[in-house]
């Protein structure tokens, strides 16, 4: 097992420049006066592809010698992780197919098959999608990009924390945390920071995980509003940098996560999905301690539909 | 009439710095392939106040005598001129009075209530807003900030257009007239584009200004979802520059606007407010010829309420 390093960011900050965009860090004086912090939004929901799965998976794919790059690549995703290899497929050249649950939100189906990916939907109940997937792989001799669990894809998803880093000094960052992709490469890129992760209510593994000092699973069926959050387990080489680096995983409910969405509507201006607001619920309902602090919160995404939007506008 | 120029700009960009922020330009691939064209959004919904008018209050507020500033500043507006206003002068530590039209949207009532500045409140029928401001003045001493028609504010809200172009040369510059302040300012910070204009259906006075030669009104009680772009008319230094520089003036309709606020919702991934939304209506619908060019559409805005929102993404 491969455990990446701060050298394997920068490299992957190379090899996605003009691939990946810089996405904003933004202020806000409401925020600030609500945190009682200086504060900062990393917002990342105007990243290519609306989410930050964009950087993770140009790098893995980038990172494929050629050859084996021309079979294409394939995916298992309900959302964010199937724009990002479609949108970064697309912008390589090669082909994609996109192993999808038939219940993934809507938004996330269309924007997938409008970037020409092939999409294949399986019944989460009934199908096993790994089967799916390696019966395609090996009938096409596409590529697995994996969602989190790869050193490229941590070191990808990590550039977004060296962006940050190239413009403030934070001593506490929030970020959301599922299979760890994200929080572990932005742990990596960010070594002198605090890093609190933020997981969904009763979807608690990496809080357990931590206490536990071995990998935690969630039960399943559990439902959140953050579709994008509802991974079993983390991974084990994500595991291994939480381990090392994390200061703690604190959980935000359904209710929390709208409210947050409608602060970035009112006040930030951002349009967050779920997911990519859990963050920013952590910091503003208390659940991490961030007075007097400089704070990086992570908005890592936007791809939310109309009806679950309209939900949040009108949260209690 | 002192019309002002690119250097005056240039020193509104220094006076402004570190109050009114830096905005990012922002590209998107949907917006590219609508457009067919290498466009960029400035996104100064973003912008401390969500809007522009941040840069013109506080460079007018910055420009006068430090023993007159101390005596408090006036404005007159039914938004986000007075939360630019109350917003800047809370940052100089001053007085600031809104007189404000009692219809005027309650988001943008609270928010400046909020933000320290004493809001008076007068009926646009029966109340003359001009005779209320000249009896504070005249009590308290305070200066008038006027919205739009003062070189200190067309310099302001031109240092958006000198951040255009600091990064790219559009050929292009598609942006919301109204007193034209915001677009006489980026007309001088950007001489070598096309500057486009776009007013809302009906409130078409710029596209008969700039055809008859001279200042057209428009017919009081005409409506718009554009709150912000309701302005009798140009002001005499806005129309100086516009007449020099302005290549046209197109219009678009309350469904236009709903619709590219939806596009800004799912694509941008940017809350935008009608008049905010009204130049990328524009250039959605095909109201400006863009094919091949680079261009910079502005989005000026974003304070919006619930309720306006959740209509525009419904629009049909």
């Amino acid at each position: 097992m491969y455990v990446p390093t701060i050298n394997d960011v920068r490299a992957a900050a190379e090899r996605i420049k003009g691939i990946a965009v810089r996405t904003p860090l933004i202020r806000n004086d409401a925020l600030d006066a609500a945190l009682d912090a200086e504060a900062f939004v990393k917002a990342e929901n105007l990243q290519r592809g609306g989410a930050f799965k964009m950087r993770g998976a140009t790098n893995a794919i980038a990172a494929l010698a050629p050859e084996v790059r021309a079979r294409g690549v394939i995916a298992f995703s309900s959302g964010n992780h199937a724009i990002a290899v479609s949108t970064a497929a697309k912008l390589f050249g090669i082909r994609a197919t996109i192993v999808m649950p038939s219940d993934a939100p809507r938004i996330k189906l269309e924007t997938t098959r409008s970037l020409g990916a092939t999409v294949v939907t399986y019944d989460r109940v009934n199908e096993s999608r790994e089967e799916i997937g390696a019966r395609i792989s090996q009938e096409s001799g596409a590529s697995l990009i994996k969602p989190f669990d790869d050193p490229n894809v941590i070191a990808g998803q990590g550039t977004l924390g060296l962006e940050i880093g190239e413009e403030i000094s934070p001593d506490v960052v929030v970020v959301q945390g599922s299979g760890g992709g994200l929080s572990a490469g932005v742990a990596l890129a960010l070594p002198k920071a605090q890093i609190f992760v933020v997981e969904p209510e009763g979807h608690d593994d990496i809080a357990r995980t931590l206490k536990a000092g071995s990998i935690q699973r969630n039960a399943p069926g559990i439902r959140s509003i953050c579709d994008g959050l509802l991974t079993e387990q983390m991974g084990e080489i994500t595991y291994a940098i939480a381990r090392e680096r994390f200061s703690g995983a604190v959980s935000v409910s359904d209710d929390e996560v709208r409210r947050a969405m409608r602060f970035a509507f009112r006040h930030l201006k951002l349009v967050l999905e779920p997911s990519g607001a859990a963050a920013l619920a952590a910091a503003l309902e208390g659940k991490v301690t961030l007075a007097g602090k400089t704070v990086a919160i992570v908005a890592s995404g936007g791809n939310v539909d109309e009806v679950t939007f309209v939900e949040a506008l009108r949260a209690q």
